[in-house]
């Protein structure tokens, strides 16, 4: 601490209003409308959109009644408060600032760990969303810092900066307190003399008490009236806006009382997003009719731009054929996925850019790549290489008079090329034009590197990106510096109303120093000097090393896990392992639930112990920084590591209050869809399938006894605390609280097995139990949300189907269960509380299908084989599944093509005949034709014994020389009708063969 | 200014957080619901229940839908923020620290002229109220001070001091600029820039378009949730508050609206306070079970007292007879009015307290008063006579034994006084006691009112009383010195837990400093030297004098008004006339509304040319304080008034949009009393009362056309604007507005007339016309209101209905109309929609006859001649005010009690007779019956001819020696039944001669 006496919480309010105001923020006052985050109070909502500048600071009290702890929790509750600053737009610095202020509360970033946290924000509701970071402070997250990219729907130009405080956090932090009811509020009062006893009374409100009926009601006339105000001419924005912010609250009342279901979550969400857009409509156009008064020196847009014209680069003098090459583009945080993706493209677009522009040379690096920094590094030609080229003029009789001489139009394309008429000659490609040789000179590298490498920033794609300035680019994150070098000079540019030049920046840590490269040679040396390891495998290998050593240190050893270490490699510059302990007793809560905790909330790595992998009480943590203080950051890590297991312990004590199967009735609260009923209709629809199911899939009495049971509970813990804050424990937290709820382990496991797969390449179910509960439980979503038109549409699958329809595929074809879909679609359809048409079946299987043949593909299958054999097999799987793999290695046969043209040729031949002909070949005397009928005979009782691929490739083999005998002895189109019959009815049932088993017609080379 | 550059307003929010946290205070959040007032935040309304001190300071943005202009005035609107304060319990000194916070803003005291103005607070919704003050700068009202009686219907020990800032009127004066929408908010946006839209947007919502059946419905769902809240165990006390201030605010929309009728009002405030009383009730059960974690040091109730017992007083060494003595209580602003009684109060109380105490001497001075201090100046006796005496002690017989030795008792009261037995002698004033003579020694004066002077004060009562210590004394405003001298001695006491002592204060414009008075002799001078005019009558006169000097200086008068100059006698210590100007333009408006603004807002004089009495664009108000900068007082009352005038003409502008025909429709939603209808069902019975009452009261018909026209617009002024902003202008504007509304002047009077007379003493209605409306109106109401039960009782009148009476009869007393009451209230019962028995217009009449009594008493009869005529005369009030007063006349004749006594002897004597017995002398020959019987038919004849007093009382002189001589010659109970018989029923035909027209027996002397 830099200061002796921690603030006040009220004084760290007012030591915050010092500083924005000082910094042109307006103070605004927190909303007196119940909202759940500053975000939506009109001085947010509002005020963000359009072109008027707007910069504001204010303290939001926000309500989420979801988390509600009945002040059990050290740092959730149901109300916090809020420390919001919008700054409109973008002042280029806003992550400086914003250390800043921190500094002025008391918090020197040299001593802690503050890091950028990739966070995208969105608020269904408000129609809004942005993206930015949470930031952390050792480890807590203190602060959300976005760029808003949308507001009620419409794309904000300018973007704002939104800084978000979590105040409470902060003074905790700040007092060093545990609790935030230990908060010194005022220097006599404790924040929990003053809150805890509202905490609690809320809490039990909107827990327990809050009446849905009446909520409703207030939802719907918030609701109109907020449509009334916007029908008025001219719109009442803010009279709109209000009751949007009321309804939103009683949504969110609603939700905490467990009454919204899945479809009607979706539906509220639409109305209010779609209220939150005409509000934003209404606002925005209300702003231009006053002609924006706040707009009183007009933005240029000329002022800023995606790429200037590049300076005149300054003559070179190039001493050498190669030179030394670096481009940084410096970024506040890229999100983790992001880095990783902009250093595939950058090691697959460098190479291609020299080779486009001519300057390729001796050496290119990987690129290098931090949070904070993208780099290419190389040696590359000193300029382009010269060319000969020749260019194609007008026709020689054009160019050329009678009497020979140049024509105008031969003096116009001399002129174009800068070359006298004298130095036209034929063209070499044709000689009936004219042409003329020139030699282009190669361009200096710089000149070429200036114009085109703002392209090549501009090439780098990413999942979601972000404007930020009026330049209106988009990428990652703010771009905020380059460094461009080409030896020793700075090759010019200006990208994203960025200059390009020769200066970098240090770690956050070390206050961000600007540190200025000489040259291109240097960059590498200054990024080492200023402690940055900028080479992500170098990172990840100092990083593993550094956590075998702490883990070592602590007795145990950390489990691989690659996807997590590669994350945290990408949210550092500078990584130091720090080795954090938790108290024993949080490790009686299920083994899952503090994994899940340490690596998706904290990014931790969980150490195990050596030999018998048991969790222990020990985490490893990657600092941003080096390791001074590491005490003071190892001890706020595990601070926060506490709160969030106390908030896990919190959830799986209430969780166990009651038996797992008492969670049932609460399942009829929660809609799974309007027309299909709650879940727990759904649960009863998945009960009454399971035996039938069961029955075609030759399941035992005794196992049958065990999915009844685990289907009557598989849903349950939906509703659970546990999962409905951690939704990835579906399943798993089912299966330990059935556990302990007295159920056998064989009930407990297929609960949990049900959902498996979870994705292509997870575990499958062990037990025939959750075999049997999985597929019943994705074939009644299908069939019912296919029957009211919920199919998917495009990208979007808000149901998740794709997902069910590709786990029915994988238990089936990996588990070698072959199955009649459409008998067992039949099943689940009559439990549907509506009517599911026949069509609806087919296009339920045509779905499944398509899954399937993704899954093929997937797994290396020639399409062909995929295709041939899902046109007759979409019904069964699994069969279709051995049936295509038999089919392709089949495509492998040497004699394939042999085989296949006989048989395409009896196919053919018989193609548009409309009747069916007998198989009657008395009518004719040819021999070859009684010579086929015989060896067809054959084949068709090999076939009809044993209808599939092998078989009938293998009789197919077998006709093929006689097939190809008869064809060329014979003239099917005989004259004789009799006769010609007799033929086309024999090749006819050749062809028919396949029927059935698979469509050779879908094979390449029919 | 002291201070160079205004603060912006942020910062004059940021100046008042730090100087209130520097003072103690908590700083807390505004809330998130929408609240009328800070008030109605938790951190007051709960805060202030119980016996936990807090101090708290917040701002908080407050809603008045009613308070809506469309943004069209200077400085009112719907929302607007408060700057709230709460010190709990009373420091002592909390005007003194709000001065100082507003030196801390910039205000200097000495430059402006800041006034405490009485303002009771009081929210029906909440089940609150205060006393305290509005503070005046230069006549605007920046902040409202209030020492908190009762919240939620409790009486609050300890009490707090609120003290709520009008933030924007302060910056407005701080800035200099005169509309609200100018204020520089931070530096670059005014206030307008970001609230002036959302003010008429909510303006139009408020009074347009929010939708009276969706807030209807949103009122019963809140009330339901409060209510369910409240019925959890234990009570969720802050999820109901929040629930109650949403139906107040819900409320509030309502009501702006026009959807609240006085009735409704009623039951939605006594529905609101029944919610808030239970809220208060179990905030403060909860805070007990949690045993009042923030009582700390618990407050010791030792160390308060209401008196404590007095220090030894000093040993006095009297040199001579009588000493000078003075006693100022020195207290925070009184109210005018209790100023006015509690100077009637001490010139009653402060002799006989004198006498009293045996310490009378000569001079005794009238007692002094301003309103920050009340003072007793007299010379008294330095110390009470000496008295002799004599007890009174046991019988003789049980003094003393057979022996004549001394009993027990005898010794036990000769103890008792202090004697020894020989001292005792026979009592002389009854010699069968023995008894003892004594002589008291006189007390010096310092001690008697060093006991006494306590319950002096205590005697003092005031209409409303407040506490203000955990002393629990109540008194007008909270004490908070004493100055009590007897010659140089201070005469030590403590009273409401301020110790007596010999420093006063100065001046609130001098900074209230100390000044020591070494005797009482010098404490007039020592006032006058710090220029405070202490004795009432010097004040009115110096008024009187400088408002006719600077009404000259602007060539006018003033006219007389004898209650705005007591009353602003009461206002002042220091009084500085001050001449002020506003736009001519507001001449435009009304007089009435003018001089209303003036007088009743602002206590200021209106100027009237010399000559025709003409209002002028001056005004003088009279500042508290010496003259200096008295041109910055003089401008800042200005921009008051100024502001005052804007709104007036903005509501006279938007009611003269109509005419007054149309605004009846309106009446249909203003809802008189749910059974009785709106107030447009009254309107059209008025309308149908009107011609039936005009019969009665010989009214002509041109008269009755236009009476039936006034009729039907009487009541429409009440929803027009300026009516409903200032309801002492009903039938005011009501006649305004229809003249500009083409209504011809006789029936614009009547409108106005048919409220005549207000008040006793008020102006009649010189048309018929008004009289007849004004009758109809009153008796549809009492008609009415009493059939449903809504009589008033005890000092409850919700209705008015005693005025309505007195209305009544002032009209027809003063206007000389007999009328039978009876009639014409049946003719009212009949138009109303409830069925009126017989006996409410009984109890009408009675109630009417009450009011007629007060009056007649007021007006100097005698009881007993009002009660005699009332009897039988109730049914006609002009007739029995006129009898009453020939009664009264009577009484006074030198032979009454003459004529009383004989007729009183024949109406004694057969008041007991059960029959009436005929008139028939004949069997009776005794002459003196004869003569008797002969003079009774003469006067018989004469009062049936004329039945009134003067003809019963002069008949019944004449009659009065012939029924002496009667009685002295016959007895009248004969033996003989026929004889007896016929002298009864004489006697009982000449009592019987009063019958209808008065009841003699009501008279003194019967």
């Amino acid at each position: 601490m830099t200061i002796s006496q921690p603030l006040s919480f009220q004084h760290v309010i007012l030591k915050l209003h010092d500083f924005w105001a000082s910094h042109g923020c307006l103070l605004w006052q927190p909303y007196n409308v119940q909202v759940g985050a500053g975000t939506m109070n009109p001085a947010t909502a509002l005020r963000v959109l359009g072109p008027e500048p707007w910069n504001v600071a204010y303290v939001e009290p926000s309500i989420r009644p979801d988390d509600g702890r009945y002040g059990d929790n050290p740092n959730r509750m149901q109300q916090f408060l809020q420390y919001q600053v919008i700054l409109k737009p973008d002042p280029g610095n806003p992550q400086e600032i914003y250390l800043d202020s921190l500094a002025a509360i008391g918090i020197d970033r040299a001593q802690h760990d503050i890091r950028f946290v990739e966070d995208n924000w969105e608020s269904p509701a408000l129609g809004a969303w942005g993206l930015g970071w949470e930031v952390w402070l050792d480890g807590l997250e203190i602060t959300q810092f976005t760029y808003f990219q949308q507001a009620g729907g419409f794309a904000l130009d300018p973007v704002s900066v939104e800084i978000t405080y979590g105040l409470e956090r902060i003074v905790m932090f700040l007092q060093g307190v545990r609790s935030v009811w230990d908060i010194d509020y005022d220097g006599q009062r404790t924040y929990g003399d003053v809150f805890l006893r509202s905490e609690i009374e809320y809490n039990i409100y909107n827990y327990e008490l809050a009446d849905v009926e009446r909520l409703t009601q207030m939802y719907a006339l918030y609701e109109a009236e907020a449509k009334a105000a916007l029908a008025h001419e001219p719109p009442l924005v803010i009279a709109a806006h209000d009751y949007v912010l009321k309804c939103s609250h009683t949504f969110n009342l609603l939700d905490a009382r467990g009454a919204i279901g899945v479809t009607e979550r979706a539906g509220y969400f639409a109305r209010m997003r779609d209220l939150a857009r005409q509000v934003a409509a209404a606002y925005l156009e209300q702003r231009q009719q006053m002609e924006y008064p706040w707009l009183k020196e007009k933005v240029d847009s000329g002022q800023w731009s995606v790429v200037s014209k590049p300076a005149n680069p300054p003559a070179i003098q190039l001493t050498s054929q190669s030179v030394s090459f670096v481009l940084e583009i410096g970024v506040e945080e890229l999100p983790a996925g992001d880095l990783s993706s902009a250093l595939e493209q950058l090691k697959a677009a460098f190479p291609a850019f020299l080779r486009e522009h001519k300057l390729e040379a001796s050496e290119v690096h990987h690129p290098i790549g931090t949070p904070r920094r993208l780099g290419l590094i190389a040696t590359i030609a000193a300029r382009q290489p010269d060319e000969d080229i020749e260019v194609k003029g007008p026709p020689l009789k054009a160019a050329y008079d009678a009497v020979g001489k140049p024509t105008k139009a031969a003096e116009g394309f001399a002129k174009g090329q800068g070359v006298s008429v004298s130095h036209l000659a034929p063209f070499s490609g044709d000689e009936r034009y004219v042409g003329v040789k020139k030699k282009i000179v190669g361009r200096p590298a710089l000149t070429v590197l200036s114009e085109n490498l703002p392209s090549l920033i501009a090439s780098l794609k990413f999942g979601k990106a972000m404007r930020w300035n009026a330049s209106g680019v988009a990428f990652s994150r703010p771009i905020r510096w380059f460094v461009a070098l080409l030896g020793d000079q700075v090759i010019p540019f200006e990208y994203a109303g960025v200059q390009s030049g020769r200066t970098t920046r240090g770690t956050r840590a070390a206050g961000s120093p600007e540190i200025t490269t000489a040259s291109a040679g240097e960059y590498r040396d200054a990024l080492k000097r200023a402690n940055i390891l900028a080479d992500p495998d170098t990172r990840r290998s100092a990083i593993v090393e550094q956590i075998s050593a702490a883990a070592a240190k602590a007795g145990g050893s950390i489990p691989d896990d690659p996807n997590l270490l590669e994350e945290v490699t990408h949210l550092v510059e500078q990584p130091t392992a720090l080795l954090g302990t938790f108290e024993d007793r949080y490790l009686a809560l299920p083994k899952d639930v503090l994994i899940t905790v340490m690596k998706k909330q904290q990014r931790y790595f969980p150490v195990t112990t050596q030999q018998t992998s048991q969790l222990t009480n020990h985490f490893i943590a990657i600092r941003n920084g080096n390791s001074d203080h590491l005490d003071i950051v190892t001890h706020g890590n595990e601070d926060v590591l506490r709160a969030r297991y106390a908030d896990a312990e919190y959830f799986f004590k209430r969780d166990t209050q009651k038996k797992l199967e008492d969670y049932l009735p609460r399942l009829g609260t929660l809609t799974f869809q309007v027309k299909l009923g709650s879940m727990l209709d759904r649960v009863k629809r998945i009960e009454a399938l399971t035996p039938k199911m069961a029955a075609l899939l030759n399941v035992s009495d005794d196992e049958l006894t065990i999915a009844a049971r685990a289907a009557h509970l598989c849903k349950a813990d939906l509703v659970t605390q546990m999962v409905i804050e951690f939704t990835s424990l579906q399943g798993i937290m089912g299966r330990e609280y059935a556990k302990r709820s007295g159920e056998s382990s064989a009930v407990a496991d297929a609960i949990f097995e049900h959902y498996l797969p979870r994705y292509a390449g997870d575990q499958l179910p062990q037990s025939k139990a959750g075999t049997v509960i999985g597929l019943a439980d994705r074939l009644d979503s299908l069939a019912g949300l296919f029957a009211i038109g919920l199919a998917p549409t495009g990208s979007a699958d808000p149901w998740a189907l794709r997902r069910a329809a590709l786990g029915i595929v994988l238990v089936l074809v990996d588990q070698h269960l072959s199955f009649r879909l459409r008998d067992e679609l039949r099943l689940a359809a009559a439990h549907q509380p509506v009517k599911v048409e026949d069509k609806t079946i087919d296009d339920v299987i045509a779905f499944i299908a398509g899954r399937l043949r993704v899954m093929l593909l997937d797994r290396g299958l020639r399409y062909d084989a995929v295709d041939a054999v899902l046109v007759v097999r979409a019904d069964d799987p699994y069969r279709a599944a051995s049936e295509a793999t038999v089919l392709a290695k089949w495509l492998q046969e040497p004699d394939w093509s042999d085989v296949l043209s006989n048989y395409a040729r009896c196919v053919r031949i018989t193609r548009d005949l409309k009747e069916r002909l007998p198989l009657d070949t008395r009518a004719d005397a040819e021999p070859a034709t009684a010579t086929l009928r015989e060896a067809y005979d054959r084949a068709a009782a090999k076939v009809n014994a044993q209808p599939d691929v092998n078989t009938l490739l293998t009789e197919l083999r077998g006709l093929k020389d006689t097939v190809f005998a008869f064809f060329e002895k014979v003239l099917v189109m005989a004259e004789d009708e009799s006769i010609r019959k007799a033929r086309l009815g024999l090749v006819q049932h050749i062809a028919a063969l396949s029927e059935g088993i698979v469509d050779l017609s879908k094979v390449e080379g029919f």
